[in-house]
């Protein structure tokens, strides 16, 4: 059963689709349109004329989705051990995958409805639950890579400007109670209550649900608006600094790697391979990655063409 | 009729002006005029009251525009072979031109006229279509060169966030849905009602017209907000990255232009005409270019003005 | 009359104080406080109840700020020839100083209190046109430098997004008049009134006076939300690209002109006033200026204190 | 009393604890967990009920709070002395901490409580100045230091805008005044009250409790909410502007750093620990320190490991 050629295969099946893999890239296509259909289902199910017309039809819908995502499961769980053959046993390969962000999010696609099936609970959460499955495409969208990258390499700029939001909602929620709960005891009656308000109006939303009526609540409340443009503000600049950052540290990497691949005159087949992975992992775009390569090329006279086969080893 | 003198003149004059062709400029003008007397017309025409007082000057207005902006499309039909005469056959070009966007919104100018004379359509819907002739003005702003260009290079990360707040408004919607759809089943009855409000809360824009108004509603649309500061703040950091990026890329590339101009001692007319060329087709405001190519002349000790008419061969 | 030195010194005391001049100073503060005055004067007035109470006080504090507001201007006139005395007649130096943005402010100051003296103007409307008078501030603010900078040197790009804007506006007023009119027809009966509902959704303030109540409309409005994102994006984008671009050309220009000073191994009184005039002028703050000629003393081994007192050069 | 070893073991264990100090790394988190506990029973003591039915168990976490904030503050003022021995009085050591921002924010938690047992003040308005106990969290956030700086560094772009800010509000509040001052006498009757609709249309919040009705006002204040947008992007400009800047002064000086360290071909305990505390006092965070430490090892050719012990000695 445990056939390596077979395993191989489902393995690079499952994965997203490399150029030219036209079985891998019909499957991703396929999973990718019963994620979306299973979107469309569920916000549809949650229309009442919609769910009492068609409840059969959902149903159904419903069971061939889990028996496909439960079918990609347990083959993604046996294929895991294609990572990286040789290098560790298979079955900590799978444990590995299993606990991967990316194979909760598998999971919690279909575990509900076998939890439901063994407990009775409310059928309506779980319906909805459902809707997590969007979170199974994050797998195939390349660029999403990059802004990853980016909030990772700022999570701790993010964690102090959470910090600072979290002070100024506390003060905001208190002094807006302060001096607006004799004017509206229902909206500003206490710190908690308070802070909906100061939520709401430090991240410039502005609903005007509540909003304060006293002239000394409008005063205060005036400051509070002047601080939530800057709460705005710093999540905009971090992330704005975190993608520059990003972005050069990318383009020193591919050009150094570039350099490298050029130094002998001649970028090889493989060299290019291996570049235009390294380009992919980092979620640079191709035609960027070609021109930082196109660069180093001129740079060390190396050859631009493929001598055999007189082709741009680097066009897509 | 396919005199080639004359339609070099008027592929000349139908073009963006250059320096001092009086009769282009002219031209220009006139039709910037047209398409902005056309949306002042529509926009008039939709106030029931000037409409009915002025139906017949309206009317006027109308066919005299489609008449002028047909004769103009038929010439720029025509005139298109002369885009690169020689390389490409006329019908060739006249095709590649007939299917760029800019030739897309010319002709979306004035189908709609020929096409209600032909099938009865709703008059008023075709009335507002005509708005969309303000799309042809995008061929005289320069500056959104440089606004496409940047968009252009960071499509991935566009998409990328796009697919982010997709996944955030389903989960936002859901969620709300789940916590307020008791107590206000007209608001929050079904997930795509919800929709509303959670696009609504995530933008930033808060209207207000739909709040929740349970405490667990409250504290979960709390979350939202949070998340909306950072869907807000995506496009931003995507977009000044972008912007920073090809502001160093197009100064890098001029840069480099103009030391190779100046590296023989002597930036000639031709050298300096293609220059400004380059800085125009990179979107780079003349006295920025002027700078860098002084910088550049001044580290090759280049001559900074014509030795034949001593003028300095930069200056607009 | 004309004596040069009084004359100089008049200049000198009206100009911005350099360091240490007392007097100088002493006429900055007074003018800002009198400016501020002004400004607390006529909102107060703007009460109706405090303007009843204090006419009189309000009239004299008017007459004596106009009092003192046209010494200083006529002064600032007179004195104008000294800006850059020897180089051009007096008159000319007058003109040139008459006729720049801050001598505008500063007669818009004066103009309208004779005005209406002449003819009989609504006075309410006058009284408010005092406001105005805050301009004047401008010229005490050394870091509005920087920002007028940024403005000046991205203006392309701003009239760009704006043209952008322009358009977004029009389709999405035209586009929400075309499915709300029939259900809304007070605030989208036409395309100018919808205009406000697109400007305020545009910029997401989204006050939530008016709002699409049809199912077409929310979905054509949810769209115009996010396109509000982008729109929003651009001018922080812009803005944000602009002071990078000015903060390094700064660096860039500061750098060399202190390597060129401590390129002799002494950096002497006159070169570093010199440079800390131009480092004013760009709007660096001093601690940064002084950082960044302590690095260039240090390449060069210049000498960092001066030899004779034994100070350092560049404190503030 | 003065015992110098007593002394300085309680410094560090009040200090941010260092890698490895458990009892110091204890306190820490015990002292954190009783600010928050001291905001949330502020928070909760505000809704009626709950003070209530609790009022004993909330004044006696009061009195222990105080008295273990008390004892601190004491302790932090005796220990102060250590911080840098030798070099000051310890008295002066002393006085320069207790008027540091942070002994202000210790002291500033327990005196209302002192004070009111003395004075006799409103004890609704006291208990909610203990909220400002929060401030007492700042101590621990490392990456707080990274925003301080930027703020810090941008003060004076910031002062530039907010006056910009100032004038925009006082013309946009004074234009409205003039434009719907007849026909919403309640919310536009004079400049100040205005004043609450330009600030919260131009921070972009937009409630929406107070629009213009008549079409001049909703003329004006478009171009309000256009002016809003550019309001809100000079901060976020500014910020990213910063956090750039700080971001390469930063890598620049590690940079630095780490080339001298690896200079002499190995990089000892000592050497590696100093750049460590540079790269933490500079807010960078420890995997990038340690990247740049390792491409500064490799450009010199120096020992990445120690030749002793045979570990990494770059490695948290």
């Amino acid at each position: 059963m445990e056939s390596p050629s077979a395993r191989r295969r489902v393995y690079q099946v499952l994965e997203v689709a490399h150029h030219g893999d036209r079985l891998s890239r019909g499957v991703d296509v396929a999973l990718i349109a019963l994620v979306a259909g299973n979107v469309a289902a569920v916000m549809a199910e949650s229309v009442e004329p919609l769910h009492r017309a068609h409840r059969g039809l959902f149903d159904v819908f419903e069971s061939v989705s889990v028996a496909v995502f439960s079918v990609e499961y347990f083959l993604r769980v046996w294929s895991a051990a294609e990572r990286a053959p040789g290098e560790a046993p298979a079955w900590r390969e799978r444990l590995r995958w299993v606990l991967s962000p990316m194979a909760l999010a598998d999971l919690a696609a279909i575990l509900p409805f076998f939890l439901s099936a063994v407990v009775g609970l409310d059928l309506r959460f779980l319906r909805v639950l459902r809707l997590l499955r969007i979170f199974k495409l994050t797998r195939y969208s390349g660029s999403l890579t990059l802004l990853l990258e980016v909030f990772r390499s700022q999570r701790r700029a993010y964690v102090a400007s959470l910090f600072v939001l979290m002070m100024v909602l506390v003060v905001a929620a208190s002094g807006i109670y302060l001096v607006e709960r004799e004017a509206q005891p229902a909206a500003f009656g206490s710190i908690p209550t308070s802070m909906w308000w100061a939520l709401v109006t430090l991240t410039t939303v502005g609903y005007g649900d509540v909003t304060p009526i006293t002239t000394w609540g409008k005063v205060f409340a005036g400051g509070v608006t002047l601080v939530g443009v800057g709460v705005v503000a710093l999540p905009t600049a971090i992330l704005a600094s975190g993608f520059l950052t990003i972005a050069q540290r990318n383009h020193e990497r591919l050009s150094s790697d570039a350099a490298d691949a050029a130094a002998d005159g001649y970028v090889s087949r493989e060299e290019s391979e291996r570049y235009r992975e390294l380009a992919e992992r980092l979620g640079v775009p191709p035609e960027v990655a070609a021109e930082i390569m196109a660069t180093a090329a001129d740079a060390a006279s190396a050859v631009g063409a493929c001598p055999h086969c007189g082709k741009d080893p680097f066009e897509a």
